[in-house]
């Protein structure tokens, strides 16, 4: 009766890191996979829970440290090799440079993209254990998230589903 | 006869890190799939290795490092920006914390977790490349281990299975 | 008429990182994931993108920092605290140590084993939002670079895969 092309394609993110860098990919997934139709859940842990505290959301930073990378940045190259990464104040710099060149592309802030995401039927969901570690309550998440869940809980929701951990 | 219903769920957690913060995940998601009822096997790569060798599976260390991260500790708050992170003693200081924190909440050190996981029937492997490369024979590594095998192996056993990266 | 077992198994591997320890892994798993029979796609994302950028792609540097780990390097130990791997130079120390180490085990470097993925029918793309973020264009890439795509083409293409994040 039905075929398998009728079943919803499901995709989970898991979010554990808490820098810049690492919070776009499951943001541009998470978006790209609802403009496709896909059911998505974004299952924050560890340092990126981050990534829905009020009080941290808006101020991720980009992380040039372990990315011995050299970035074209306009017109100035900008050579960050780990030594330097590591002095006081390179993650500033590097985070001022790449925001102003992600505004340029238009690419929306942590807040605005993660509310993108839940007005396209995206779900957000916070893992207990980092909320206990962190001593987090659901006051201190953005109000979107749906709930605080258990690791259990996130492999029920996950069955069936394409599983993306960053 | 059969339908899909009575196919086994299958998960395959590919463990890369060696830092506490990257090594929990994949025992915790290995843990709930196993509460959950599903086939679970990690395959440790990389510095993960570090998590099934018994010289350095008791030793691993939070890092700090590439997480600019306020944390909030108890009544008090660790702010860890990546220039103090990179100093002498930092990682140390984030490990202490981070270990007491853990076991308030009764969480268990890397090797008796992996001892809960191989109990509830979960399978470690080692993989080839990787102790090549660091010169670890089997007997380096935690007596649990299934064996050491290379890639293709992985590829083979990971048919059909929701395939998780750490 | 067909049953599942014809269906091909297919992989797609997210490369998002440019250090040769997170450059390595999603390279081993294509190369694995080919001998097997299987299609592969890889997307190089955000610092991955060094990966296929001609004038980074064979310059990667191995990253010491935040792996606090003691590695046995033949018949040395080689310790590297996170302290001093900020230090200037342990990139370099640590990139020479390690390469020498890959090459006795005969392990390609980075465009080579590109070139064996691509020869073996691995294919290769590149994200736009990153390309469009670090100024490259088609011409900076690899030349067996299939394209530039967008994240909502990646989830087209990704549709029954398994997918791997590294």
């Amino acid at each position: 009766m039905f075929d398998d092309n009728d079943v919803d394609r499901k995709i989970c993110i898991i979010c554990s890191k808490g820098t810049l860098d690492m919070a776009y990919p499951g943001l541009v997934l998470a978006n790209a996979a609802l403009m496709e139709g896909c059911e998505v859940d974004l299952f924050f842990t560890f340092w990126g829970l981050d990534m829905i505290t009020k009080s941290e959301m808006a101020y991720l930073k980009w992380s040039p440290i372990g990315n011995p990378h050299k970035m074209a940045m306009g017109n100035m190259q900008m050579g960050i090799p780990n030594a330097v990464a590591g002095l006081p104040g390179m993650t500033t710099v590097a985070t001022t440079m790449i925001k102003r060149e992600m505004e340029k592309l238009e690419f929306p802030e942590i807040p605005e993209f993660l509310e993108m995401i839940t007005d396209a039927g995206g779900r957000l969901y916070a893992c207990k254990l980092s909320t206990d570690m962190f001593k987090l309550e659901e006051d201190d998440l953005y109000e979107e998230v749906e709930g605080i869940i258990g690791a259990t809980d996130f492999i029920e929701m996950s069955e069936g589903a394409q599983i993306i951990f960053i």
